[in-house]
Order: C-alpha cells, then sequence, then structure tokens
C-alpha cells in the first residue's frame, strides 16, 4: 500500500550474490531461473530488503526497483537509450512532475518510462512511432511497469507534423531529425528545449545546419561516458570494458520565429 | 499562468549569442549586464522564446530555464555535484514525483534542487547540513527557485541519527560516510538505494568496506564523464578542455537485518 | 636485403578485407587459414604493399608490421602491456637507439619487444623474470620476431637486488612493485625514470607511499584510454565499445640518496 | 661522458618540488628563476639525481630528461601533437633506430624531436613545412635538444610531391591532408603505413573519402585521452580537468597500384 511491504502486482527486482537480475512480478506463482525456484506468493506482504532463498539454497536479495532498474529491464527490439543518457536528458528537457513531453520515436520504450516516471500522474508522454511493432512492445513494457496511463502513444508517421502545441519538452531519437525539425518547432512552446539523439558525427553535423536554419538556437552537442569499478574495497579498479558510444546527445532552445528569414526571431523592441 | 507567457515573479534564462547567461527573475526592473541593460519589466505577458535587445544593442534570447540551467546557476560556497552526476542519481534513487528522500550534507544545494524538482508538490526532500551557512545558502537558492516548500533544510549532526524512517531514497554527500552508514540504514526503507558521492579512490573504499558490515548489498561504484563539442557542423570537434573528475558514485541496497550479524539478514524460509 | 622486396624469413602481416589478421613468416610453405590457402613463397622477393588471393579467392593484404602490429601478435600467456600503454611508456622512460634498459616481469614480452625494438642493435634490454615458462614465451616471442638478441632475459626473482647499475631506465610489472622499490633505486642512473604499471587504485596508493620513502621524486600517475572509430567516412562513429581500464601507470625518479634519511638527497651546495 | 655525470652542453631538467620544471643547458652561468638562482657551472661533472639549492633557499631536483620532458619544453609557435599521441604514433609507424621517415608540416617540431630521437644516429627524419617560420623554430629547438644532425628540414610545399622514394612510414599533420594523399602514396614504401592527424570529425570523413581512392587500405582511426592523477597515496583521484581533444589519429596502408583503378592493387596471382 504505503510501498514499505511487497503487494499482489508489484514490481520487484531479485539480486543474486553474483549480480544476476531478475524483475519479476509479484504473484502466486513459481518463478524459475537456473538458481532455482522461488515462490513469489510468499513475497506479498513481505517488508522489502528481504531476502529469499531458491529451492537450490541460493539466496536472492529483494530490491524495490528504481528507474534505472526498470530500464535496464526493459523488453528491447531496438537499440535504447542508455540510462548514462536518460539521466541527462531528464536534466536538460523540461521534465518533471505535470510537464507534458513529446517524443518521436518510442523504439522500445525506454526513454518513454524514464519520462513517465518523472512526468507523475499529473503529466502527459506523448511517444510517435512509425513503426507498430515497436510502438506495441513500447506500451506492453510501459503496462507491466504500471505507467502506461501517463502515456499516449500513437503510431504516426511525424512527416505531417505532432498533433500538439505548446509542449514543455520534445526529444527526437530518429534517423534523420533534420527532417522533422519544423515539426518540433512547431510543437514545441517557446524557448523550451529540443533534444535529439544521433550516433554519427554526420548526423550532428547536419542536425546542427538544420537547427540554424529551423529556429532553434543554443545547439549544445555532448557525449556521457559511465566507467564502472569493480566494488572490491581492497582491488579498487575500473571494468575492463565499457561501453564506448551509445550517441551523441544534440540539444538547443526554440526561439519564436517573425517573418519566417534565417536567423530571424521575434525581437522585443526596448523603448 | 500556463506557461505559455512569461509572468512576474518567473525566472528567465537570458543567453548572448556567444552563450553568455544570465538567471534572472522577472520584475519591473531594469537589470544591468557588461553587453548593455534590458528593461526585465517589458517581458510580462510576452511569449517565452522571443529575443531582447540590451541599449547596445545587443541581442539575449529569453529562455524558459530547464533543471539543468537552474542548477548551474544556483549560489555556490561549495564544490556541487554536477547536472552529469545528478541525472544519473535521480535513475539510481528511487526519486520521482512523491518520493520522500534524504540527503546530507545540503551543501550549495545543488541536489536538493535535483530531488525536490522531481519530487514534485506531493513529495518531499529532508535536507540535513552541519554548517548553517550552507543550509541557509541552500534554502535562499530554492526560495529564489519557488522549490523550497519542498524542502525541509535541518541544520543538525547526522551522528545522532537521522529523524526519519521509511524514507524512499538517501543520499550521503559528506567527507566521511562510512561513518553514517548504520544512520542511512536506519532511515533508509528496505529493498531501497542509498547513493554516495566521494572525491577520492581511498574513499570509495572505505565505503565498500562499511557497506558490506552495515547491512547494505549490491554495492556499484562508477564514475560519469561528460564531453562537450564545439557546435559548429563544418568543424565538428570535442571541446579542448573537459571535467576529468568531480566524484566517485557508490550505489547499494538497504537489506533487512536479522541478528545483527555481518553479512546475515532476513531470510523467507521456502516451504 | 633492403627492405623494399620480401625475403625469406621476413615477418608479413596478412590482413583481409574485414580486418581479419595473420602474422607469418615466409618461407616456402602454404599458409592455410579460414579465407583459404596461400603459398607463402610466392611472396617472396615481390615488393612489400601487394595483394594476395587465397585458393577460396578471398583477398589479404600483404603489410610490413609495425611495432604495433608484432606487439599484437605475440603469443600470450599473461595480461600484456597495451599499445596504448607502450607508446607512453617509450615516451616517458629513456628508451630509445643505444639505452640500457631494465624492466621485471617479462611477462610474455610486450614490452620487451618495444623496448628491444627501440633501443635497436647498440641498446640493450634486460628483462627479469620469476617464472622460467614466462621467459621463455617472451624469448621465443622476441626470436621469431628477430629481436632476441638485443634481450637478455633473466629467470631470477628480484628480491636479492638486479645484477645491473647505472641502466638508462627501468620498469615494474609486478603484483607488488612496493618491495622492489630499493632494489630498482640502485639498478637505475641518477635522476632517471622509474616506470611501474599496476591494476588497482590500492596498489597506486601503495607505491605512492613507498617512492617517497626509497628516494623517488617527481611521481605521477596517469591512465591512458583509446578510443577506436569504425572507419566510414560517411558514418563516422566511436566503436560500440571499448578498453576501459588496464593499468595506472606511475612514473618517479630516482635521487641520489645521502645519509639515507627520508626525503634526504645529496645536495649540491651553492657557494 | 657516459653519461653518469652532468657534461658541460647537457640538457638538465630542474625540477622545484611544487612541479615547476626549467629545461636548461649546463653552462657556467647563472640561471634565474623566481625561486632563485641557481649556479649551473656547478653542476658540471656531478652525477645527475642530485639536488641543487637556489640562492633562495628553495631545493630543485636535477634530472636528466626524458623524450617526454623534451617534448613539453619544445618552443612553440603552433599547436604541437602531445605525448600521449607522439607515443602511439611511434607505435603505429615504422618508426625506430635506422629508419627513414617523413613528416609533414614540421609545426613547431614536436613529432619532428621524437621521430629523431628514436630513429638514432642511423636513421633519418625528412621534415617538410611550409612556412619557413615554423622550419626554422623547429630546427633551433632540436639544434638545442642536440638531434639536428638525423633532421633535414625543407621549407617547401608539398603539392608538387616529396623528393623521396620508399620511405619506411610518413606522417601528415596538415589542414587538408586529403590533398596530398597521392603525393604520400608515392613517397612511402608499399605495405608501409601513413599517419595523419587532425582535429574535426568533418577533416576525417574527407581523409577516409580519400584513402580508399588514392590506394590505401586498412583505415584506422582513434582518439587517445590521458587522464592524470593526484599522485597522494592517501587522497588518490583524478585531476579536476583534463585535455578532452587534440586530434583524431588516422592510419593507414599503403598498397601497391595496378592500372590506377579504384580499389585495384597489384594482386599476386596464385597458381
Amino acid at each position: 500500500m504505503d510501498g514499505k511491504r511487497i503487494a499482489q502486482g508489484d514490481l520487484a527486482l531479485l539480486v543474486s550474490k553474483e549480480g544476476k537480475e531478475f524483475l519479476v512480478q509479484v504473484e502466486k506463482r513459481v518463478f524459475g531461473t537456473h538458481l532455482g525456484n522461488v515462490d513469489l506468493g510468499n513475497l506479498i506482504d513481505q517488508p522489502w530488503g528481504l531476502t529469499i532463498g531458491t529451492h537450490r539454497g541460493k539466496t536472492l536479495y529483494v530490491l524495490k526497483p528504481s528507474l534505472h532498474d526498470l530500464t535496464r529491464h526493459i523488453k528491447r527490439r531496438t537499440q535504447i537509450i542508455f540510462p548514462k543518457e536518460l539521466g541527462f536528458i531528464l536534466m536538460k528537457l523540461e521534465v518533471g512532475p505535470g510537464k507534458r513531453v513529446i517524443e518521436c520515436g518510442t523504439g522500445s520504450g525506454s526513454l518513454t518510462l524514464a519520462l513517465a516516471w518523472m512526468a507523475g500522474p499529473t503529466g502527459q508522454v506523448i511517444s510517435y512511432e512509425r513503426e507498430e511493432a515497436f510502438s506495441l512492445l513500447a506500451r506492453e513494457n510501459l503496462e507491466r511497469l504500471g505507467l502506461a496511463d501517463r502515456v499516449e502513444f500513437k503510431v504516426k508517421d511525424i512527416q505531417e507534423g505532432f498533433d500538439e502545441e505548446e509542449v514543455d519538452a520534445l526529444f527526437l531519437d530518429v534517423k534523420n531529425p533534420w527532417d522533422y525539425l519544423e515539426q518540433a518547432h512547431q510543437a514545441l512552446s517557446g524557448g523550451r528545449t529540443l533534444g535529439i539523439l544521433v550516433p554519427t558525427t554526420n548526423q550532428v553535423s547536419r542536425v546542427l545546419f538544420g537547427l540554424e536554419e529551423k529556429g532553434f538556437v543554443y545547439p549544445e552537442v555532448c557525449e556521457i561516458l559511465l566507467r564502472r569499478y569493480k566494488a572490491n574495497p581492497e582491488r579498487l579498479r575500473p571494468e575492463d570494458r565499457m561501453v564506448a558510444h551509445t550517441g551523441f546527445l544534440v540539444f538547443a532552445r526554440k526561439m519564436l520565429q517573425g517573418k519566417g528569414e534565417k536567423g530571424d526571431g521575434v525581437v522585443l523592441q526596448q523603448q
């Protein structure tokens, strides 16, 4: 109820001592893993943070999943945006309780999830995707996580434009974002942030050229690297390998446009 | 009202074409910069995303500040946590609308701000700090940003323990976090995440030793690097220099403790 | 003879269009790969830089191996030092034509190879290793590369000290370098550089404590990250993954010691 | 004589305890620093590795400079190639005792120095530069370091081609390397490595397009990041800031060309 005790239908993260993770929905059923079976029904009404033993004598920690956990456990059929980028995107866009945000494309729904989590029950996420199969997968992912009611999934090519106006933030995760900058400009509220993720430097250049033309200013480009360490206090050292690249993040601000000329905007004259 | 138009009292981010930023509160007053003066009163009731000229003929973009903007503009008297870390912390902790979160110490309030933004009006942030001057500065920062009512500032040494129990997340940004792991364990709900930031590898090792002993499991250590690019589409390249280090992030999960022995927890017996 | 044409006994690097590499010794023999067989005898007396077809119709580039190529192709039974570190070590130590350099331990011989290559026929590398099997492997590796005559391989625990004195540079790649700092100090010429590679931060700290005590000054600690890009001009982007860590490099300079007290050195009095 | 004792004319690296460095030529003269004066004549015939006091009572370590030290102390009027890249370039190109290597442009001579050091007295470096002033500066730098006799400095636009053929390696550090790939191809021996440094991603793409066309294969692109640590064993941590970018390194191998068609090469037919 209040989150202190595990309720039927809750999502739980089960973690072995070796760090093997399982994200499960708590119901009266037996959950089988290569470490042995556990009767999830036994968890109901128990406090979070206990340990459960499998029938093979292995131990699993019963943890309440964070947004980071949920993100890593969505079912994916596309390249997803990683938590290291998601966290930064949340900071850069005007995302938070009560905000109204557009993303395109939905993909497997990792950003959808982060936006829905942070927009909260009073906010709204509108998620566009051209491929129906991806949209359905993302919806399924968010339903499983209990957040689907915060999201409007639309299967639609945004070539024709977004249905919304005056949204607080907009994120493009598509192959050719430069083709949709006008549409993004139209949907976004003035002075707000457009975010874009692209994997190649050529795409970054093309986006930057487009932003200049389409009424966006203050472009920023960055990339985020996450390096994990082996958590051994006596032999502390980075992991051997790491993700070297997922994508470049581009951010820019929508300016209101005057006569539609390049670089022109609505200028407030000082008296 | 609805955020489409600038209201008296709103915070606005003014940005020059060269990227010089000013975070101002919109009131009927003249704001002076080295680029010239602007009459902020003229902005009232105008839409966001327009351009304002200074009396010297310089142009400033009028942007609605994101959480990232606000964070960079808090007044600081301490080392602050950077947006690159803040975003990831938000993902890892159970932060979001309606959550109840503790941080210690408050410092200048950059994490306080991020937590308050995301916890929203239905959430609560409790922020502990030993130095009254810092606590006051952080409160002042959050008042300026209109988010102080979401935060309870406490000037208090946590040696005696936190006043709260069953919080959704807890973050320690203090010199000697290993000394407060028991207190953190007591305040945190079971299965939830403790986050810690420390600058040195020696501190990471000490924290990891402590976590093992004090009832936390699944420790994770990482660092986040942000690399910015010069946003020139014809000469795209990383900036010459970057922040190489702010700190190491450590996360771990609270387990309920049984008889208080090391490594022991409340084990749910399978029948 | 002069390196323009391939001679019998030369090492050649064969590379497929997909980047699969084979380092071979050119002799009158058939070399079999999964891409098909090639008759290496046909290469003799041909110029470098041609293309050879396998009996399956696959194409292999015939390249003259660089030091970087040779390093990646040594047979290894230990963790080797990577080229990204090797290049920097060569810069930091006084290595070059005619220099006399010690390393310990030999391992599989990747640093041995780099030192021998750069010390040249007039230089000398003395390589210590406790495990005879490793020393033999490294010798075999260098014999194959035609550089073994520049190296003196010693199977010996350096606890008793090095046999040499007044060497130009000394590198320690052992688990417990802090135990051998006195021995290293004795073997190294004054004012020269000691290099050390260790994988963990705890080892770095122990080494730094030891250096202060044992007559070394000006300690430097660094790590080197190499990020590769997919060489596609239309889709330029970093590789997905990279090596996140091989080790920390520590360098320090030998000072002559006076009365043997900590921090004391031979001080030249100014008149 | 043998390097054990300091001789008149030797280069010495003087380093204060705070890490302030001075590269000086040892002569009978007084050398003035903000830490006080030292009489360099007193160093003659003394062993390396002693400590010298300034007239103000400050202490300076007297160290024998490594290639890394020399590189950092060349007089520069251009962006130089950094040691972190230099070391890797040495590994990738066929540089070493007795090798014959071309670079263009000379710039301030940091790569010239590294090549000359490693090529040794039996090797040769040919260094092209269009700007006479830079060439003279680099020559002056190498004369000061006693290595100018290993280098042939040429003030010449390479549009017309290099004067040499069959060199062991070739490095281009110019703004528009794609314009000189044919010239580079002609000068380089078959199967050898061409190295290129460019700062922007757009340049990398242009180079890669050119390499395909001009008879080079096996292109590789990478960048090298060096992160320094504060050498405090009790508070070990990375430096606050680091160099985020100097340039991208591109390497490729020269293939002999047949009929001059794209992608075509001299193919050795298997019988």
